[in-house]
Formats: C-alpha cells, sequence, structure tokens
C-alpha cells in the first residue's frame, strides 16, 4: 500500500491540458495545493504564460507551460496526470505527451480508471527508459473480507463523512492532520482515493477495489496508519445518500471503525450533484450516519467541516454559526478558519480512549 | 448479462468432491433444488452410492458417483463447479478433473472469484474441444455509475433484504417469483450472486463488481429485467449490519430502487455468522432499511421471509407468530408453507404502483 514512487521526492510537471483551474482538473489543483514545493510547472497551452496563483489562487511562483518541451526548461524528474478525461480513454494528444516524458526519462503518476502500467505500449516504453508508471489508483492484490480488526487499534480514528462527493473530506483531513500535528500530536492521514494517494504517498483507492473487499481494503488502511500513529483521519469517500457511491461510503464506515466522525459538508448545496436527490437536514444526515455506524461500532460525529468556498466571508460565518445552533456541534471552514475547533473536538474524544484502553 | 450457456438445456454433472451436503457446497444443493430436471450425477466420492435425497433431503433418483467416468454414463453436457475451495484457488486434483472434462466435451459452468476463462491451460483447452467455460460470477465490462434509472420501470420491483448472508434471499427470490406465476402474473426473478445466475440463467454477481460501480450493476440488472416484466424479485446480498458485506447491500439498495422490500431473517441466528456482531431486533432492522431507502427512493418492508430449517414445525409456526406480532408484517418460511402470503403482500403494492404510473 505505500506508493512505489514518493512524490515529495520528485520534480513534478503536472499535465492538466485544456483545464487548468476547472473541475475536471481537480486532481492538480490538489497536487499545487499540497505539493507546491515539488510541482515546478503546470502544462496547458491555454493558460500559458500566466502564474499558477492567478488561476486558481494558490501556487504562487508556478508557471504554466504551453507544453512539455516548454516544461522540461525547469528538470522535471516527474510527470503528474491532473486531469480525468471524459469516458476515461485517454486522447491521443495526451498519448503522445506522456510517450515524450517516458522517452525523457520522467516517471509517470496517474490517478486514471484506466492502469497506465497495464496499458502494453507505455508499458514496454517505460521499461526501456527505466521509469516507473505509477497508479495511484491501483489496489493492491488479495485484499480480505473486513474482520472488525480495525477495533482493536490502539490509535484514536477519526473518519471524515459527508453530504456528498467533492465537499472537502480528503482536504479535511489533510488539514486536520497538519493541524494536529502543530500540537504536538503524532496524526497521521489515511488517504482512501487517488488524489489524497498522490499527495501523501499512500493508502489504497477503496473505490477501484471489488465490493467484497472494500470494507476489508479500509480496515487495511486503518491497521497500516495505526502502526506508528496515535491518531488517525481516515479520508471518507462519497455520502449513504448518494445513489451511485453510498455503498463505498458504508464500506468505509464499516471497515475502518471509527471512533468518531468529522461531519462535512458544502452549505450552498442543496442536492446531491449530478442528480435530484435532495440533501437530508445536517441532523438527519448525522444522525443517519451514527445509525448505521452503530450496530458494528458506536461513533458519533463530533465537528463539521463546512467548505464556504463560494460564499463571502460574512455568509461563511453565519453559515457556520447556523450549522452549530442546528447540531450543537463545533464547525468550521478548515481552509479559511483552520482545523483548531476540530483538533479540540479529536482530543477531547482521544484522551477518552486512551484510558478506556488503560483499563481494558 | 445473459449467460453464454442456459442450463435448463444441459444435462449436468456436479461437481461437490469431499463436500456434498455441508456449507461449503451451498451451490450444489442449490443446484439440485432448482435444476433437478438437469442434474444427472453429483461427484462426491466420500458419499458415492447414495441417493441425492439421503444427504441433503431433496433431488429424489439423482445419483451420487465416484468420479468422472462413473457420471459419463449419465451422458452429461456440462460440468458445474459445486464447491467453493478454501483461500479460492483450485486445488490440483479437481484441476485434473476440471481437465478430463474438458477433454470429453463438457461446456464448465461455475462460480468461483478465479475465473476459469481467464486460466490459461484451461482457456486453451475449452478452445480445442469447442467447450465454453462460462464464470456466472464475471461481471459484464463497462458497467456505469448509477443514475436513478431503475426508478423509470414501470415493474413493480421487489427486493429481497436480510439479516445476514445465508439466511434465504436468493431462496426466497425464486420461490415468490414461482408462486406469483403460479397465480398468473408475469413475474421475474433478477439474480445478483453466482448461484442464482446458475440456476437462472442471467444477471450480474454483484459482489464482483468494482465498487464504484455496483449500484450501476443493480440498476443494470433491473432496467433489464423490466423489459418483459411487470413484478421483479431482485435477489439481495448481505446485510445491512455485515461488518464485510454492508456496502454491496447499500450499493443493491439504492441501484435498483425497490417499491417494496421482504425481509429473510433466520429465527435462530442471533450474530452476523463468522463474527460477534450481534443482530439488532427484527423492528430495528426493517426501519435500518427503510431509512436508508428513503432519501433516495422511500420503500417499504411489507413482509418477512423466516428460514426455520433448524426448528420443529411447531417451532417454526411459533417463530412466525412472534415475529407478525412484533412486526406487523405477514411471514412464512416459503420452503415450509408456501410464498402466497408474501405474494398477496405484493399484489397489495402491485396495483398501486400501476394506478400511480398511469396517473403520471
Amino acid at each position: 500500500m505505500k506508493s512505489q514512487l514518493h512524490p515529495k521526492s520528485h520534480r513534478i510537471v503536472v499535465l492538466a491540458e485544456g483545464s487548468f483551474g476547472v473541475l475536471e482538473s481537480k486532481t492538480a489543483t490538489v497536487l499545487v495545493r499540497y505539493l507546491a514545493e515539488n510541482v515546478v510547472a503546470i502544462i496547458d497551452s491555454t493558460r500559458a504564460g500566466r502564474d499558477v496563483s492567478e488561476v486558481i489562487g494558490i501556487g504562487e511562483g508556478i508557471p504554466v507551460v504551453r507544453d512539455l518541451g516548454e516544461a522540461m526548461r525547469f528538470q522535471p524528474t516527474m510527470l503528474a496526470i491532473g486531469i480525468a478525461p471524459p469516458g476515461g480513454e485517454l486522447p491521443r494528444a495526451w498519448r503522445a505527451v506522456l510517450g515524450e516524458a517516458i522517452a525523457a526519462g520522467l516517471h509517470v503518476m496517474s490517478g486514471l480508471h484506466r492502469f497506465l502500467s497495464e496499458d502494453a505500449a507505455f508499458a514496454a516504453l517505460a521499461a526501456r527508459h527505466n521509469v516507473v508508471l505509477w497508479d495511484a489508483r491501483k489496489p493492491p492484490a488479495n485484499l480480505p473480507v473486513a474482520t472488525c480488526k480495525a477495533a482493536e487499534v490502539e490509535s484514536t480514528v477519526v473518519l471524515t463523512v459527508g453530504s456528498d462527493c467533492r465537499v472537502g473530506k480528503m482536504l479535511s483531513g489533510i488539514e486536520i492532520t497538519n493541524a494536529a500535528r502543530a500540537r504536538g500530536l503524532n496524526a497521521e492521514f489515511c488517504p482512501t482515493g487517488q488524489n489524497g494517494i498522490m499527495v501523501w504517498g499512500w493508502g489504497i483507492a477503496i473505490d477501484a477495489v471489488i465490493s467484497d473487499f472494500t470494507a476489508g481494503a479500509a480496515e487495511q488502511i486503518v491497521l497500516e496508519g495505526a502502526k506508528n500513529h496515535e491518531v488517525l483521519l481516515v479520508e471518507g469517500q462519497g455520502s449513504l445518500v448518494h445513489p451511485g457511491y453510498s455503498g463505498v461510503t458504508l464500506s468505509l464506515l464499516h471497515g475502518s471503525m471509527p471512533d468518531a466522525m468529522i461531519f462535512c459538508h458544502q452549505p450552498s448545496r442543496t442536492t446531491v450533484a449530478r442528480y435530484t436527490v435532495p440533501l437530508p437536514s445536517l441532523s438527519e444526515m448525522i444522525a443517519q450516519y451514527e445509525m448505521m455506524a452503530a450496530p458494528i461500532k458506536p461513533a458519533k460525529v463530533i465537528g463539521l467541516a463546512l467548505n464556504c468556498f463560494d460564499l463571502s466571508e460574512a455568509d461563511a460565518r453565519d453559515a457556520i454559526a447556523t450549522a452549530e445552533a442546528e447540531t450543537g456541534l463545533p464547525a468550521t471552514d478548515v481552509v479559511r478558519f483552520g482545523a483548531e475547533k476540530l483538533v479540540d473536538a479529536i482530543l477531547a474524544v482521544h484522551p477518552a480512549k486512551s484510558e478506556q484502553d488503560s483499563q481494558d
């Protein structure tokens, strides 16, 4: 489950041709946010010549360049695929760029559903040039069915859950982990999706696991993280009310067996994205997670991470106050106002678990 | 999703060496129950010479034989693998039997996790002898993420859900389908697991689908069944309180978007099999299914299928009366007392849906 390459030891050029800064290049944005010291350039000919921060508001000093040839001036050692092609097939033009990058000796990091390492042409080329094709989404072989072993770890396990996809479950997990470390806690982020795996260097993309073994994969992630850390922030996926991905969400809840949950939500969202399914109220969604956790291992939602990127600062503060009043739980926007409140909430659970374990 | 072979047009010999009649050969028992006219012999040298009915209580007149050589006297056209090998690997001795069967011109039907059609040696042998290796568990390629299209079918969709694995979700689905057909309803069973697929000749084994597409697979099954049938009995899997398989269960609930559910349970069971997780009360489990269905499409549990195989007739009647009193729902053991009560419950929902559709 450790990655074959660690992105933090590389100089990365990110391929985001034609879509840097829009939803399809979420991976590129995540790489800039969490690997800013490693990303040396973004390839997008339609935005070439601009600074990354002019396009996405972060990443000052990183240039957007026209093509791989221009990017080579920055001596990259790795090409990261920062876009998801529609339909899952690599466009012909990108295949050419990938081939060029491999021939130039760059390792390749990809989160695509279609694995580059299983593409005969790329695999042969990579072998010839002695570079690694790292498919961050490819799950390890021989995952087990879940066995409830995650209940036995000594670490405090916190799962980020949420109302929908793309509300900030990964980002909150990372921000809380970083804030907890700054407070002296031995905390670890446990990635369960390809973007988290790319920036953190380990994990399993559980949405790519065969459904019989998805909870087992979540269990393996917790057992791995618990080897050396006292607090684990497990990255949630999907939502219990998502028509397509709810099964992934429940597998993750039952496989990771958290001690507590952080609920992530975008206050401006009222239906599941791309569906007409209305989102229940915050209290209803929180009750649903707690009810589904209870038969396997009881766990409470202990705080809210609200993604207010599309609200003014005043509206964001209002949304946070409203959510706190409705739920009685501490709430924050971790990007805008920091994750301290949520670290406090975890600390309130953490010693309780430590004491309980020592009494067992 | 239609099978490459239809088992009802074959003379089947079932391989159940060393385990006919015990839990590991559930597939063999299911084949005898639902394909009694097609099964010509069972191979199990440890029980050879007995009649199938002496071993499992059904299948009178079908012989248990020592080996494939003896089974060939009954002119089989297909070998079915009736056992699940521990660890998923085919024992060497079975490989030899499979090779013999293929060389003798028998098609092979398998529900194993490891696909025979992807085994180079078997695939080559099968090509040479012009026989089909049918892996009932192998999902179709390019399954979509669920889109909520199952809500639009005109058929009444009934999902069998339950408290645990192996409580009778497949069997109840088939028995209710058969009873509904006997009452003149154009009903269809929609298999979601390898055993159901083997006896019914179509379906998708959703536990073998990558988790992102599991609900999408359930949706495809409903869309297929709805083409020609007014009532669909969708085979449920696992349980919402199963630590390993709950995600499969929820994917199936949200992907198939049932109009109603039949809850299956074994009254003597108090914990999830192979785990220490206690089962909640019947009412709690029913409420949990209804609550999880509600945000995507509301559906009620309308009847109970109780698996009382390990109870005396008096105790079975007691268990049924107790469950009816607790839940206010009609209950039966479909094998012992028939499925009529549950067909009645479906009929009470079915015209209501038809009327509603015609008013839309």
